[in-house]
């Protein structure tokens, strides 16, 4: 066949746009809809974490209920539930039916969602596997509304139908879709894991899933209070890029450079502009910031780098909590050993606020079932609360915790000793690898945080498992002893024809108090000598990336 | 702090909607920017797998050459030349300049790009960087002309300016951008080897590099004619889905169902249509495709898997080509000893044609260095003969490869061998399971086909590893009997008074005779074992997707 040579016109004459919803029809991988148990996974994971921030935001303890029930060969029916704040009639379809449309994106806020992707993503998945709109009941307490929802994907526009009244006695969201190409399945990845994994990272929440042969779970609320909601916040000038700040400056509402820095960054105060103004003396700080171009903020940034900040505000984050954390790992893995710690928030690429939280739980429920039979390690992710099943091979959590030396810490084999390691990583800003979010990137300041709180934890597991260690060693050094004092003291017995009862009775309360003094001793050297070991291993802490210093903000 | 009810009204007044250039601008790690060293290495994975597209469909023999400069810290210029058709003026900014804009997303047909993000994405990166445009010279033949482009993020349009004719001698293509953020490294992820791998799989391209130190690298092409082209198709019945099915039906341009199953799929004959009327006779074959509903569209789908259909068409592929595989394999890796395989195309999903070609190079400059010295196991692989570099740990591929047992082969240990094996995936429609497109998606029908092509391979290895194992055990044992002779022909000569060289020479000569017949019975012995091992080993073809029979199409 030869080829024939063809200009650029009659090769382009094909040219031709395509819309967001489109792209992801054809890619639905992408969003996770790959792999039958993953997706219906997927699904449930949107609806369950939407569900999660809007009663955050309402300020509401949530009560989620989610029904998956099975309606023809690999369809099911995914009903999600929640005692939320609903959504407003008039945006329903932009909320839920438009791919890249929602009120997270442009928020500076830590958030479970932050892509306007997932809700609609559902939507479409529904559609292109049953042909399907998904049906919502909403009530916000003043009215309530039922409706259908459909995506027109070629325009990535709403399709709303349907719509009527309903008893506005109902109040929060509930969303019905039926989606094909689906499957539940008690493993790893379904959908029972997800939610057990949701109700340990968010233990003010009542969870109940009706799995499809109608067995209700509940994952019942272990806490009562709300967790301290992360509030939006500015900016911290060490974390934007030159092209951060001149979007910024491009959009801003300030009059003057100067009100424009104060007004989009924390940390910014008056002296600091000041400051700057000295450092970038060829700037007018004066002028209108849409004038503001690339070289002025290059220099910008780069005096933003050269300055001293106190470090990011570190109520911006929520955290699980120390306590929550082991109150959740008591309540569903019961271990023999647990250790939990959250980190003092911390800061990538410059300025993103994020803070690590780790715990380790060993024996008990901890770990999961070993290819080879018993109970084999296991990392459970999270990402602002929310459990990631997927993708953990390029992970920065799964590779931090692999980077561990678990030896060290006296677990022979971490693929073969029934030990959980949580993870949770909290930022106003996730750098997910994917659109899925079910990874984090390998940003290097968040690897080594995680990888500092799980040592710190794995010390702790160190100096347990040593103390098992020497138990079990002096248990059975005390047992051949006794055997041994038996047999001497029927040996005695016939030389002295003394009663043997009598100096066995002697000899084992010689040996005793003898042994205790010897195990006292040889515990207290154990702990200095781990303390010790403890103490090489502990790697010397970062000075935090930004000075804090008493500064007026 | 006390957390206060907040309404639906208050939470959803931010809401907002974004384009797809500003969630990429965001979220840039998911194209393949994350990290200095990929974040280049993509920039030329973008620009130099477009040319080789371009080149490939105008019929022309590509001479591409990549020129990598630091020009300041962090920051690289990159200019990407090639003697392809150009791109028509007046489209250059929706093909270079606007995300989702492109000739290939919705066309039938094997090519690297398929997605219309790529080639933006750089003008992107170059944009939020350095805030540069980037400059392009465009001659197809007839005129030619510069300009400089850059993108409006939050409109996903394009920004034209500077545009002006140059000499119309210029022919082909010509991208210059300026990128911050990246790093130029001789590394397994770095552009070098991207190069050094698109080489390996496009041998009709010449590639020349010029690294940031002013060094030519030049990847001259090994053969002379352009692969087979692939052609555009139109999608097998086995492979659409309900939706699929409804999306052609609503655009089409036909008139009646019966004629739009004609005109949209590849082996639907008139025939065939008689055969589906009677299979699903409650549809009216002769009503509007624009009227087709779900309900009808799903039963046509089913009545689709319950007919029997002539394979997809072959020729729609272009795979790399058993001899091109060899002739780069030797050419490069200059191997001890090589197996290559070009499997037939199978389909996935139903219906999406795939090919799967495999190669094993042992020795020479096979495998790359492991991390305790010397060499170690690689697995280089491609998809449509782009080489992928990142995110192997989730890619079909490595999968596949991983889950051979590769101690049957007579390779001991994977890691620490010098071994290389190749895979290209090429296929209509790649799922990639990131818009990165860095690893193929975990498709079982896919990995199936890979782990055959691998082991076939495997067992021409597994041949040569005990031929030469043989030889040595056979040399040794050869060696031994050659010393025994020696001294037995000096005893011999000092009990007979024969001359101990006669002997010899008659020994040795009778050892020597007898030894190979040995040697040819062990030989026979050993082939007759390996091939029942390998009979062992072949897993049984599955029958073809859609049996080939006879007829008219």
């Amino acid at each position: 066949m030869p080829n024939i040579v063809v200009d650029a016109d009659t090769i382009f004459k094909e040219l031709k746009s395509h819309s967001i919803s489109e792209f992801f029809r054809k890619n639905s991988q992408m969003l996770g809809y790959s792999g039958k148990v993953r997706s219906l996974t997927t699904v449930v994971h949107e609806y369950s974490s939407n569900s999660l921030d809007a009663c955050e935001e309402a300020g509401i303890l949530p009560e989620i209920t989610v029904q998956v029930k099975e309606i023809g060969e690999g369809k099911y029916s995914v009903l999600n539930r929640d005692n939320g704040p609903g959504i407003p009639q008039k945006i329903i379809g932009r909320v839920l039916a438009t791919v890249l449309s929602g009120t997270k994106f442009h928020r500076y806020m830590q958030q479970r969602g932050q892509q306007g992707i997932g809700g609609s993503g559902c939507t479409m998945f529904s559609l292109i596997t049953t042909g399907k709109p998904i049906h919502i009941r909403s009530g916000t307490g003043k009215s309530a509304y039922e409706c259908d929802l459909s995506i027109d994907i070629k325009s990535n526009k709403p399709i709303v139908t349907n719509m009527a009244e309903i008893d506005n006695s109902f109040k929060g969201l509930e969303i019905y879709g039926e989606f094909g190409d689906v499957k539940y399945e008690m493993s790893d990845h379904g959908v029972y894991e997800y939610l057990r994994r949701t109700a340990l990272s968010n233990p003010h929440a009542n969870i109940k899933l009706i799995d499809p042969e109608g067995k209700e779970h509940n994952f019942v609320r272990s806490v009562l209070e709300m967790p301290v909601r992360a509030k939006p916040t500015r900016p911290h000038p060490l974390g934007v890029t030159t092209n951060d700040l001149l979007e910024f400056a491009h959009n801003s509402e300030s009059k003057k450079i100067a009100s424009f820095l104060t007004d989009t960054f924390t940390r910014m105060s008056a002296n600091k502009v000041t400051e700057l103004r000295d450092m970038v003396n060829t700037l007018d700080f004066d002028k209108d910031p849409h004038q503001l171009t690339w070289d002025e903020a290059e220099k910008l940034v780069k005096a933003f780098k050269a300055t001293k900040w106190i470090a990011p505000d570190l109520d911006t984050l929520s955290a699980i909590g120390e306590e929550q954390i082991k109150a959740t790992i008591k309540n569903i893995l019961n271990p023999q050993f647990m250790a939990v710690i959250e980190r003092k928030p911390k800061v990538f690429r410059g300025g993103i606020p994020f803070v690590v939280e780790a715990g380790i739980a060993y024996g008990g429920m901890a770990g999961k079932e070993a290819s080879e039979g018993g109970q084999g390690g296991v990392v459970v992710r999270f990402a602002n609360k929310v459990p990631l099943l997927f993708d953990g091979s390029v992970c920065a959590i799964s590779l931090a915790v692999n980077g561990v030396d678990w030896k060290r810490y006296g677990i022979k084999e971490f693929e073969k000793e029934p030990v959980s390691v949580l993870v949770n990583v909290s930022s106003v800003y996730v750098p997910y690898s994917g659109v899925g979010k079910q990874a984090i990137s390998q940003e290097p300041e968040i690897i080594e945080e995680i990888k500092l709180a799980v040592m710190d934890c794995a010390r702790s597991l160190q100096r347990y498992m040593s103390g098992e260690r020497n138990k079990n060693i002096q248990a059975s050094k005390y047992n051949t002893i006794m055997r041994y004092v038996s047999q001497l003291s029927t040996n005695l017995s016939e030389i002295t024809g003394t009663k043997r009862e009598d100096i066995e009775v002697t000899l084992k309360d010689l040996v005793g108090r003898r042994y205790k003094k010897l195990l006292e001793a040889e515990a207290s050297a154990n702990e200095a000598a781990a303390a010790e070991e403890a103490g090489e291993e502990e790697e010397e802490e970062e000075p935090p990336a930004a000075e804090e210093k008493e500064e007026e903000d």
